[in-house]
């Protein structure tokens, strides 16, 4: 069996065996009753010496009873019995097994023990161990996800690969992933394996991964290379300072190497690199709602000059240029503005809405003309959200900016929306539609078009090598 | 009168010409309007030649008609007629007039001298400028604020000074400000002037800068010393870049100096920088509701061990170090957690929730045995805020912190409280109480914890020297 079709066994198994799956239902941590509501259409094996059945379904009383041809065993108890129940899974055939259990390579001595004895009966059985340590693997194209926390994903284009439940479960604030693999402490499956499996799987189109080691640099880099020459990779190191990498043994087992050699591997391999969550956040959204930019010539648009100079500072910042405007740009422009005020870049709409009282035909000019002009390779725009969520801007802006990002997909348009933290949630609804990312910072805003232009001259670079 | 007095006749105005004044009402444009929705218990003198009454205000024709002895002139006419209003004010005796108009020195040519105009009638007549390009002052204390949006700010003890009426309504999120300064155009009153006015103003905590240039340097910076010896100084830079920097000509009609000079100079005041309107948020959160730490020894407790090490490589990188704890401490956290998990900081507490179900009791054990330890200058907390308002997470977790905040008020608890956008606002509960700032990032928290601490040390630093 190739890489592939193993882990196809786990996160798209059609047949789970649930070992340690308990009774108690109603607080979340009920895989079987979490999958049933989920809607999961494969078939589940409880196995439980103390139970009948779980919410109808009939449970096993031991491994031992369980039917021939399940795809994938779910170990959730506790760490001194794993290894006799991965021995038990093994003998009736099933070649996946997730481990949940903590406290193996994690806390060191005898969980240490414990894990190498785990790995050492799938390698004789012909298994593959995903974990210990491990929320298991989710799946929305299936309904499927093994973790003992109940949350439902919606099918995004996005691969996660985490060695922490927290990532695995998406960033910070939004559940951004379709289907993930957390590795857990990575007795056995490893990044690169779980790269193979997303590298040409057609419904993701990107992969975040929170990164703490690398035990097999090589592989990694070779698994890589292949994904990012079609994929964006982006990823989150945990363990970047020396106390930090200290305390990944305590995580997951094993150190974390010198930040220099990953920084190295990672852009020798086109990986971008997320600084924190929010960066993890920003990129996700843009490089799947996003065309890259085809240069760094950014068009600013703000309701206010200071805004529009802090914009312009982040934007240098991170290797972008302001654009020059063309003849008829700026024509078109003075035709919304107050006489006395010279168009440039940034464009500062503020003073026009004392002008022009419809303000959405201001912006509707404004962004349309930057969105056309040659020599604007990606927009910016700063403005309010307004100070409750049925005010002018906070309906106006995002009305136009869609129906624009919709009429010129080309471009790439990120925003930064300010104001009150009404607005903060009005911004969301900008993120529904494609071609606009808007963030809660303008240097936040700036280093998305940034990086989307790196890494798109990066694939220029590899496509020409080729 | 000096400067106090001079600026008073601004911020605390009781009585003020409106010259330019609206009689449309209902688009949070009119002054008028909004002063008496807002409560403002001084006089309005309204100044419009085709009204009678502005909402039951009686209005005047003319400028010459109004009284003697009004404190402030606002006058909002076109930039072209206000020269000739700035005189005719004067010659009523009016020693303070804001001048909203753009389109001066910020675009230049004849907008710079009508500007020079104002300047030289203000300086023959003894009255003092503020603007021009500007909103104006507010004061949530007296219910005042002549800003031609419509905003109500509640009595923060925080002292705003801004050449962008962006900042002058607040930082990015929350109307952080209880007074606001905006010098605009700052063709007269300064930084230093309105330095002046806050340094022993007992409403006043701290103070809050965006700032584009300062012309004096000299008289900037003996303003700031005194500040910062009694009252933290926190500023955001415009025009950082050489990029930048150029275009605050066509902002504030001045060019922003040197990044390398403003940076040595703000480092010798003991002046704060913040890096953008975030870090704005947060140290104005940071420094209001805050003990300073005594020193850089930081606690982690965290519901993840991957957030765990994030939030260590924040602290390394932010010059804070991880706290070694007492025997009693970690005796006491081990009695709430499972028997195979070490007691190390950072503290999880993930696990424990799987040994002790009462969830509330394990994160007080936990959080008041490092309050109490001697070697622990700060707290810094990880835990989600849960999938729903009501989760127990979202609930247990302020709950017991507040009350552990409220119990032990001299040491600093940071958190990162994560999750969904639901956590996001419920996050915002235990910003309500002292004691503790909840940031979005787990780096934000640490570089808050950073800033205080170096602010406590220049104010020993400076105390040592007296």
């Amino acid at each position: 069996m190739d890489i592939k079709q193993q882990i196809k066994l786990f996160i798209e198994a059609r047949s789970i065996a649930l070992v340690g799956a308990t009774r108690r239902t109603g607080d979340g941590h009920n895989v079987v009753e979490n999958l049933l509501n989920y809607g999961y259409a494969g078939k589940l094996y409880p196995v439980n010496p103390n139970a009948d059945n779980i919410m109808g379904v009939k449970v096993y009383h031991s491994i031992g009873e369980l039917p021939e041809g399940i795809d994938l065993a779910l170990i959730s108890t506790p760490r001194s019995q794993a290894p006799q129940h991965a021995r038990e899974c093994v003998a009736k055939g099933i070649k996946a097994l997730i481990i949940v259990a903590q406290g193996m390579a994690d806390v060191g001595g005898e969980g240490m023990r414990l894990q190498q004895e785990l790995v050492k009966i799938a390698r004789e059985g012909g298994a593959r161990v995903l974990g210990p340590n491990t929320f298991g693997v989710a799946n929305a194209f299936m309904h499927l996800n093994t973790a003992f926390v109940n949350f439902e994903i919606p099918e995004n284009p996005i691969g996660t690969i985490a060695q922490t439940g927290m990532l695995f479960g998406g960033t910070a604030r939004r559940r951004l992933m379709g289907k993930a693999i957390d590795i857990g402490n990575t007795c056995d499956i490893d990044f690169a394996d779980a790269l193979e499996y997303y590298v040409d799987d057609p419904q993701i189109k990107l992969i975040a991964m929170y990164m703490e080691d690398v035990k097999d640099g090589r592989k990694f880099m070779r698994a890589a290379k292949k994904v990012t020459r079609q994929k964006p990779i982006i990823v989150l190191k945990g363990g970047r300072t020396s106390v930090g990498a200290n305390l990944t043994k305590s995580h997951t087992g094993s150190m974390a190497g010198r930040a220099e050699i990953y920084d190295a591997a990672f852009k020798q391999c086109g990986i971008i690199r997320a600084s924190d969550f929010d960066e993890m956040d920003d990129l996700v959204m843009g490089f799947w709602y996003l065309p890259p930019p085809k240069g760094r010539r950014v068009a600013l648009m703000t309701n206010t000059m200071g805004a529009g100079i802090l914009a312009t500072d982040a934007c240098t910042n991170w290797g972008l240029e302001l654009a020059t405007f063309a003849r008829e740009t700026k024509e078109r422009i003075s035709r919304v503005m107050p006489p006395w005020l010279p168009v440039i870049n940034p464009v500062d709409i503020g003073p026009a809405n004392f002008v022009v009282p419809d303000r959405e035909k201001v912006i509707f000019e404004c962004m349309e003309s930057l969105l056309t002009d040659p020599g604007v390779d990606a927009i910016l725009f700063i403005l309010p959200a307004g100070f409750d969520k049925e005010s002018a801007w906070g309906v106006e802006v995002p009305n136009v900016a869609k129906k624009l990002a919709a009429k010129y997909p080309a471009k790439p348009i990120v925003g930064w929306v300010h104001s009150n933290d009404v607005g903060e949630n009005s911004a969301h609804a900008y993120m529904t539609d494609r071609n606009i990312v808007v963030c809660p910072t303008v240097d936040r805003a700036a280093r998305v078009l940034s990086r989307l232009l790196n890494y798109a001259q990066f694939r220029e670079a590899t496509k020409a090598e080729e």
